[in-house]
C-alpha cells in the first residue's frame, strides 16, 4: 500500500554474461553507496554458479526504493550494467522486520 | 577452504508453523544481536507466503559463523525456535563482496 511504513526488502539472483561477473559487481557496488533510505545493499557471489550474483536490499520503505531508480548515478549504473547481465534468475520482495547490519 | 579470508553469506527461506511466524521472528531477532564476526543478520517476512521468513546473513568469514552456533544465546534460540519451524524451503551460501549496511 502507498502509505505502508514497513521496511521494503528485495532478494534477487542475477546471471552475468560469462566472465563479466566481476565487472558487473563493481558497477553495482560503486553506484549504490549513497541512496537515500537504503539501509542495506549487499552484492555477493554465488558459490556454485560462477556467473551468478545475489543482491540483497533493505529500504526504509518502498517509496525510497522507487525513488532510487531515478537517481542519476543509479540510472547510469543500470545502463552500464545491462549489457553485462545475461538474466534475472529469481526475485523476491520481502518485509524486513529488523536485525544486524541495517545502516541507520 | 579453511583459511579462506573472504566474507561468508547465507540466504535462507524457512516456513514457520501456521500462525507462529511472529513468535519465530522474535526469537531470531532477539538472540542474534551480539555475535562476533556477524556483519549482517536480517529477518524479513515473505510478502506472499504468510508463514515464510527470509534470513540474510553476512559474516566476516565462515569460521565466525560456525563459532556462533556454539554461543549459548544462539543454542538456546535454536532450541526454542525449532518447534516453531515447519520447514526449510531453500538455502544458499554466498560470498559477499561488499555493500551498504555491513556492520563494522
Amino acid at each position: 500500500a502507498g502509505g505502508d511504513a514497513s521496511m521494503h526488502g528485495l532478494i534477487g539472483k542475477l546471471r552475468a554474461q560469462p566472465g563479466q561477473r566481476g565487472a558487473l559487481a563493481a558497477i553495482l557496488l560503486e553506484s549504490t553507496t549513497s541512496m537515500p533510505g537504503c539501509l542495506a545493499y549487499v552484492v555477493a557471489e554465488d558459490t556454485e554458479d560462477a556467473d551468478a550474483l545475489w543482491i540483497t536490499e533493505v529500504w526504509d520503505n518502498a517509496q525510497s526504493h522507487q525513488a532510487s531508480l531515478q537517481l542519476p548515478a543509479v540510472r547510469d549504473a543500470i545502463a552500464r550494467a545491462r549489457p553485462l547481465i545475461a538474466g534475472f534468475d529469481s526475485h523476491w520482495i520481502t518485509r524486513p522486520l529488523g536485525g544486524v547490519g541495517l545502516a541507520d
